[in-house]
């Protein structure tokens, strides 16, 4: 890698926690340069506007906050169990993430009345997670573990806008019990509404008639 | 009313739409200049600080937004469908909000890392909101509308957060769909887990056994 590339990721991996706190207008200048370390010109040397580093950061701080999410679903077979351990992912899994909250509910807030570099690189990132969560569904639907009658779509949408709502009020109220009770809806929401009763009837369970 | 007074409303009925849309940060003392065809001065001569007008405007567009989402809950009798009732309004009263989205999501996340009076008021806000709907379910489990084993808290966190969430997915996506997918999700939510058997026994209904 390039000298330049590697002061531009450094710089981007610093002004990350800036933006996810503070919001786009709310990173000023002075925030910048205090975090990086670098004055005006070294920063900008790098990027072609405020837009285009905030666009960055985000992009750095939703690779981290997507990749947590989805840590360790490729070792869970069945894809039920699989939606179930990313949401457990959810709750669970905080540390190592950039400050500030969840980078997508963020700049989805921060940018839905302007900044649309920011905005499309938001709307990028939720299509990119709702796409992961359909294909998981899908193929559940193809091996008999989820309900054909499941609409993919709709599962996944529902399941981020309740996550992500939970980590609204969770952050406002400085508890996790919002948190804590939307995964607990939406495991219940899977096994009931979404998880096959044919794939349910397979688990391994207790007998039906225990020994004397 | 004082004239001081009516002025001072005035300032916050029209500053309110651009701290919404723009943030705190982001509302720029031209663009509060432009919106209420004031100068620095004429505002800043009703209000101790930016905080301060940034925070009676969040009070004034989620009175607004409060008052449409249970505008009507008293002229419905049971409370379940009361609590469908707010989700509704929710879903289909949009006009004569204040442009920009849901004042509390835009102020919870706009104000999590910093502006402790705004975010006061942001709490205060969510508060209110959850306690008006905690109150209805108990007057429900009350009258046995509403099953006895029903967390009233829990079910308030519970629909703010799924609301809420659909909120940001719907204005990112310029789509209506998840919104209205959380809210008939919901309305599931209450006719299975929450409305209590007995009532649903004791609801007009077909005879069980038709007429021949």
């Amino acid at each position: 890698m390039r000298k330049g590339e590697i002061t531009k990721q450094r710089i981007v991996a610093l002004a990350a926690p800036v933006f996810n706190q503070r919001g786009f207008a709310g990173a000023a200048l002075s925030d910048l340069m205090e975090a990086t370390g670098l004055k005006k010109g070294g920063i900008y040397r790098h990027f072609a506007s405020k837009e285009a580093l905030a666009s960055d950061s985000f992009d750095y701080a939703w690779k981290i906050a997507i990749g947590t999410r989805l840590d360790g679903l490729d070792r869970v077979a069945n894809s039920v169990d699989r939606l179930v351990q990313m949401i457990r992912n959810f709750k669970d899994r905080r540390s190592g993430l950039v400050p500030g909250g969840c980078p997508l509910l963020n700049a989805a807030v921060d940018s839905d009345d302007g900044n649309p570099l920011l905005r499309a690189r938001a709307r990028r990132a939720l299509y990119g997670w709702l796409r992961r969560m359909r294909t998981i569904a899908k193929e559940g639907q193809l091996r008999g573990e989820i309900r054909a009658d499941v609409n993919t779509g709709e599962m996944a949408a529902l399941i981020a806008s309740t996550l992500e709502g939970s980590m609204m009020l969770s952050r406002l109220q400085q508890s996790a019990a919002p948190i804590e009770l939307a995964c607990s809806h939406l495991v219940d929401y899977l096994e009931n509404e979404v998880r096959s009763c044919k794939a349910k009837h397979t688990k391994p369970s207790r007998p039906s008639h225990p020994l004397p």
